[in-house]
């Protein structure tokens, strides 16, 4: 009655030098043993409580990175999209600071510039196109570039990842403007960094309530 | 490997005076016989070429209704939504207007308050809810109301839609600005309804190339 090969798959992304990077893995078993693709693997019926549990075992288990924050992106699925037969795969997307990764250091992952024309098996190309534009198009409206850039940041570095997201320079008024309005960040009490020429810029956080949490606002940036 | 229940499940919405209904209908299996629920049903590994092409049949096969546009919605699974064990719903939600339903009369379909106290098995209660609030969402920037309003209709008509979804009057003149951006509507040359003491309104309808994709906007209404 029911065929059907259930899985989960990964996006995680990462901003780096303002080019956002996805972690690849080298498949370890046929189909396509040898080549690059998302971290994914089959639910395990016995063990993840939901698709979401079975997404945060694979990237622990394949990435060695905990997320704070994990989307639900859209679920792949049909007939020929895996040789194996009739497949679902339920796909997530997360956000990490380089430093996240950096400290993983975890064995075979291979962070690659998501607009490379690396050739992807299955069709995890429309799967990481699909994440990335759930990304920009999310940046506009919400609190979710903070996931991006690091534990403490100042409000400049977080206006470029915001820039860099949504591929356009922002008034840095109306930014600041927004982001007060979000609330969703506190300042680092005596905590500043140095800025060349210019004044200490004050570091900032997510705030404790919003650092597994997304903040949306009804009008975008 | 592989113990995973793979099914559909289809919201179907329509606006009628005013209010968001949903079609259920009752289940003609255990588990949960005879009680009301979303229409829906198992993967068909042999004849459907994905999960969209599933949910539709489900909706032809169960509510008689050919449905121009169809979103997928999320994805809901897990070891205990369904007692007979590990379980995915790939879900979907449609729009129609009541003339659809009305001309489909399909045995067995019960439009049903979005807001009304059944209790539904699974959790087709919280995926009602995900499509009610999607649709919301979407409305403020999108056509998605369009494909509530029936074939032909006239702004007066739409803006009502527009504003029963979004809980909120809206300026004339700004409401008819956005249509008009958007350039989904074409009129019905020489076709006007008669509305009371006010001078017939022109009619329109979705342009061709509108009825099966939606327009989104950047900034919203």
């Amino acid at each position: 009655m029911n065929q059907v090969i259930c899985t989960v798959d990964v996006v995680l992304l990462t901003l780096k030098e303002n080019a956002l990077q996805v972690a690849l893995l080298k498949r370890e078993r046929e189909p396509f043993r040898g080549t690059l693709a998302l971290p994914g693997g089959y639910i395990h019926a016995d063990e993840d409580g939901d698709a979401r549990d079975a997404a945060l075992r694979v990237l622990r288990d394949k990435t060695g990175i905990e997320v704070p924050y994990l989307e639900q992106l859209a679920t792949f699925s049909g007939m020929v999209r895996d040789p194996r037969g009739w497949s679902v795969s339920i796909t997530f997307y997360a956000l990490v600071s380089t430093e996240v990764i950096e400290k993983a250091n975890h064995p075979g992952v291979v962070m690659t510039a998501v607009d490379r024309k690396v050739k992807l098996p299955f069709d995890h190309r429309t799967i990481i196109d699909t994440a990335v534009a759930r990304l920009r198009g999310k940046s506009q409206y919400s609190s979710l570039p903070c996931y991006l850039v690091g534990e403490t940041f100042t409000l400049p570095q977080l206006q470029r990842v915001y820039e860099a997201l949504m591929g356009e320079s922002l008034n840095k008024v109306s930014f600041r403007r927004k982001i007060a309005e979000m609330d969703v960040l506190e300042p680092l009490e005596g905590q500043f960094q140095e800025a060349g020429a210019h004044r200490p810029a004050q570091l900032y956080r997510l705030k404790p309530e919003w650092r597994e949490h997304l903040m949306l606002l009804e009008r975008g940036l």
